[in-house]
This record gives C-alpha cells, structure tokens and sequence, in this order.
C-alpha cells in the first residue's frame, strides 16, 4: 500500500484551526479528508478553507466532503479514522453527544484530540466496540476570519493507544492504526511520534494547561509576556505545575518526564519565555470572547484523578474554583 | 472625672467613613477630637463632615482641631488617643511613616483601628515608649463624596492591649485606658467591647476578611448577594476559612472562638447572607476604582504567620498571589 493510493477515510469534526491544518496535510498525504464544520460551515462549502502558513505558503484547502453534523457524514460514508477536534466541555453537554443516532464502523479508529485529562472517556463509553487514539496535538495556527485559519511554524501530534481501563499502553505499540497514521502525518510534513505511555505525555502536557492557561485568566487576564515580567507570579505557576505533576506521577504510577520532576517547570516555561511573540492561552482567549472554557477536562478531571488517588491539590482546587465563577458571570 | 469635662483628647488620623464615625461620636461624648485629613481636608476645613446617618439623623460634625499632616497636629497639641483610621499598605510604604518628626508624648495613647493582622508592629517598632490598643471595628459606613459621610445602624468597637511580644494579653486586663475610651464609646452611642484577647478576636475578623475579600474579586467581581447564589463556591469560601482559622489557632494557641471550629464559617456567612443589601467587601471596592488593596496586612502577614508556625494554607497563598497580580496590572 503506497501513501498515494492508500485511500484512507478520514473524518474531521470540527473544522477550527486544529482541524483543518491536520486534516489538510492528510489529504496532502493522499487521505480522503472529509470534514464536520458548525459555524464555518457556509464559508467552506462556497470556498474550501484559506490557509496562510508560514511553513507551507498559502493555500486553498477543499475537503473532499463536507457535513453539517456527524449524522449526515456517517449516513454517506465509513470512515478509517475520525479525528475529534472540538472543544471538551462535558461541563455543558455529553462530548460524545454529537455522535448519536450515528451508525458507526466498529473498524473506526477514533483519534481524540482534545486538551486536558480522561477526555476520550465520553466516547469510549459510547462507543466501546471501537479503538481509541489518544493523541497530543502541538500547533501554532488559529482562525482569524471564518475558514480563515493563519498557521505559523509548528505542527506536530504525539498519539498512542488509548486503553480504557488501565492507564499505560496495552502491549499492542507499536500499532498498525498508529503507523498509517504517522506514516500520513510525515508524508504531510507534519512531525508525529507514537508514544508508549501516551496518558504519562497528556499528564506532562496538563501541566501547563491546568497551570498558565487558568492562572492567565485569574491574574489580571495576562499573555506570557506578562506573566514572565512578574518573578513572583512564575514561582508561583512553578509551585501549581508541583501539585499537577505529583497527581500525573499518582495516577500513571511514575515520572511524567525522564528529566528530575522538579526540573518539569523549568523545562515547559523556558520555551515560553523566550518565543519572540506572547502566548495568548486558550482559557484566556475562551474568557475575552465571553465563551466557554475547557475548566472541566483541564482542571476538574485532574482534581477527580487527586481525590481517587489521595493527593493533595489545594492550589488547582483553588483555581478551579475562581475559573468556574468567573465563568459563571457570563456564560 | 465625669464624661462632660473629662477633656480627653482625641486625634483621629483619617477623616474617611471609619474616623469621621468614631470621632464624631467621641465628641458627642465630651472628648476634643481633632483630625488629620488629607483628601477632603479642604471641605471639611470649611464646613465640617456631613454625616446622614439611619441612627443618629442628619448632622454637621466640626472636628475641635484639623490639620493637614500629623507634624502640624503634635506642634500644636498633646493627645490621649491617637485612633489610626488610615489603610494599612506597608507593602506601599510604612504606615507609621505619616508621623516621622513628630514629637509624640510618651503618655500618648495608640488606637490602632485598621484591618489585618500584625497592623500594629510599624508603629509599636517606632514608638516603642508608648502604649498600644488594637481595635476592631464594625460599623456600616462609607464617604459617599468629600466629606460626605453615610452611616447605618451598626457602630461597635472591640479593643483591647497590644502587648509587642506576646499574642496574649499582658494582664493589665481591665486597663483604665481601655476603660476610658469604652466609656467615651458608650456615652456617644455606640458599643464597647473590651477584649481579653483581641488578637484572637483579630484573627477571628480575620478568617472574613481574609477570604470574602479578596475572593469576591477574583471570583469575578461579585459582592455578596452574586457568592451566595452559588453554593459551591461558598462552600469553597468555607474551605478556605478553615485555613486562616488554622493559622490563628496555632498563633493565639487556642480556639478562636468559644463556638466549635467547623461552625465558625457559617457563623461569619449567615448574618451577610440575611441581610437585605448585598455586601461590596473593601478589596472589591478598592479594586473597582483602581486602588491599593490590603493584601499585605489581610493576607500576606497571615502567610507569614503560617510559615512560621508551620500551617499549610496554599488556598490562602494561591489567592495571595492572585491578588497581588490583578493589582500589579493597574498600580
């Protein structure tokens, strides 16, 4: 089987950023790309989405199908691989709601995109005859106008086998679900690792999202740039990033990094620190704009995982907390 | 000595809503009671304070003596009471650096009517020859413009010895310069409570000013009525007061109030949460109009305290440097 010939069938839900660039470098690759989009959905359907990257140039992507919702896709087609890449907010409604009434393939993989902890949950329990990819996305892009999406340099998604009832990989790495996949992802010049403990890589990555995508908000509504001004502030993050890595480290049942855990901080705020342009955190843009923000799969989950496994999060408590209530005043 | 021609001599440094109450009262009372104003010196220099108060009716207050700067005060006069009814910002500056060059008797007495713990060591550290009560005050007051003063119902004061190095008091209990101002109080229509122990009674105040406050801010700017229509962060408010009530535990070496610790929050809750008018704690209003917050005295000296005495309270510290950070961005 060549990439070009190969004819996998890729669905997208949730034509954002995220989505499209990935969804675009499969069908680069020589997916058939099929894609679920809400708000954009007219702007796309007229004129595909107009992608200006830093990396690839400027570009007009067409999805090979497009849908206004799951049902509509799943009536038409059978997909391979299905990439959720919607916000979690399991606060407000059932992730996996967007699927029901949807027939689906008991050979579709889903590939779970999502920020935070035990999001693949929701649609395992709906869905326990399917596999399950549990994958970490890291990408600089954002849709400026609808199906307007601006991408700078980064793209890359780290995935592994998502194992429902126990926490580390289940023997079967490396997958054949996670080569095809990787093998697409490289072809559309994106870099891609499958990880062997891929729930230890989305504890290390919850650091810095139950951290500074929260405390961005609560502290004034500060970018990185900001924050990195005030010393204090950072030793502070360092501490709250303490409590996250000492749950990760309960639940997986070792280091979240091969690096000594106290060095963790360090090693994720140094990268932030020195990028020319400010980080804007999703929460904090989420919060602007008056939408919802991810609090339950980036913060609750954690702090459910901290209970269960009686470790000690007063600081996340805390934050949690105050995020939920300032959300409150206008959602 | 009977009230009328007692002739105590009061000074009241702060003509805001707290001073301008106290001192009005104590003048009714028979003291003289001179100010030091600074914003409103010019109003109250040419008509005196307005105050519109529920209990007491509409009246016109002229204070004996007003003076522009403390130095101006003691060149001209000698006083019994000096009640300090300023803001107590020593991250700002130090408090008692409003009477540096003054030539203070050493029969002088200091009533130190601010909020917070610990207010009382900037200037027991530079006045260590006179003697010092601690006072707390409640009272529903507030400058409405310059000179201006609104007033309710409620006027108490609890006070008692601060005694420099030991939490506790020295013994002196009943002391006749408590006696005297517990007197004046009474006799100008408000209630008196002399203190056998006012730091635990500090720490007590503490435990709601320590947490409604700067809550009600960072948990997206809500006074009293919008906390309590949310049941959990209340019950988060409850969690956190029982971290300031552990550190005064450990501080005064004794319960903090004669009622069972885990009833104390819904003690200090349930008279706000009956009342008719929602509660805007003062760090919200500092923060609204851009001003300093007492979150060295209120938050800072507590964590100080804690460290010292070895109690965790990292929701207090989280809220600490929350606080401080939304400060940052407008001071």
């Amino acid at each position: 089987m060549t990439i070009a010939d190969s004819n996998v069938q890729i669905l997208v839900v949730g034509g954002g950023a995220l989505g499209s660039m990935f969804g675009w470098r499969l069908q680069v690759s020589g997916c058939s790309v099929s894609f679920v989009c809400r708000s954009n959905y007219e702007v796309v359907s007229q004129s595909g989405f107009r992608i200006e990257s830093t990396r690839f140039g400027n570009n007009q992507f067409i999805p090979n199908s497009l849908y206004r919702n799951c049902k509509d896709a799943f009536d038409k087609q059978t997909f391979d691989y299905v990439l959720i890449c919607t916000k979690s907010l399991p606060n407000l409604s059932n992730p996996a709601d967007m699927l029901l009434g949807c027939e689906i393939d008991s050979r579709t993989v889903f590939v779970l995109m999502q920020n935070g902890i035990n999001i693949e949950r929701y649609f395992y329990s709906e869905f326990p005859q399917n596999r399950f990819i549990s994958a970490i996305a890291y990408i600089d892009t954002k849709q400026v106008e609808s199906g307007v999406i601006v991408h700078g340099e980064a793209g890359s998604l780290t995935f592994g086998i998502y194992t429902p009832n126990e926490i580390k990989d289940d023997g079967s790495f490396p997958s054949p679900i996670c080569q095809t996949l990787e093998t697409h992802l490289i072809a559309g010049g994106f870099s891609a690792k499958i990880s062997e403990n891929i729930q230890r890589d989305r504890w290390l990555k919850l650091v810095w999202n139950s951290t500074l995508n929260p405390i961005s908000v609560l502290a004034g509504g500060l970018n990185s740039k900001e924050i990195f001004k005030d010393p204090e502030l950072v030793n502070f993050i360092t501490e709250v990033m303490m409590e996250t890595i000492s749950i990760g480290e309960a639940v997986v049942g070792g280091p979240l990094s091969s690096i000594p855990r106290e060095d963790i901080p360090k090693s994720l705020l140094d990268p932030i620190r020195i990028r020319k342009n400010p980080v804007y955190p999703s929460m904090l843009v989420d919060f602007t704009f008056k939408r919802p923000m991810e609090h339950q799969v980036i913060l609750k989950n954690a702090l459910d995982y901290a209970a269960d496994f009686n470790v000690n999060a007063p600081m996340l408590k805390t934050i949690y907390h105050l995020i939920v209530s300032n959300e409150r005043k206008y959602l």
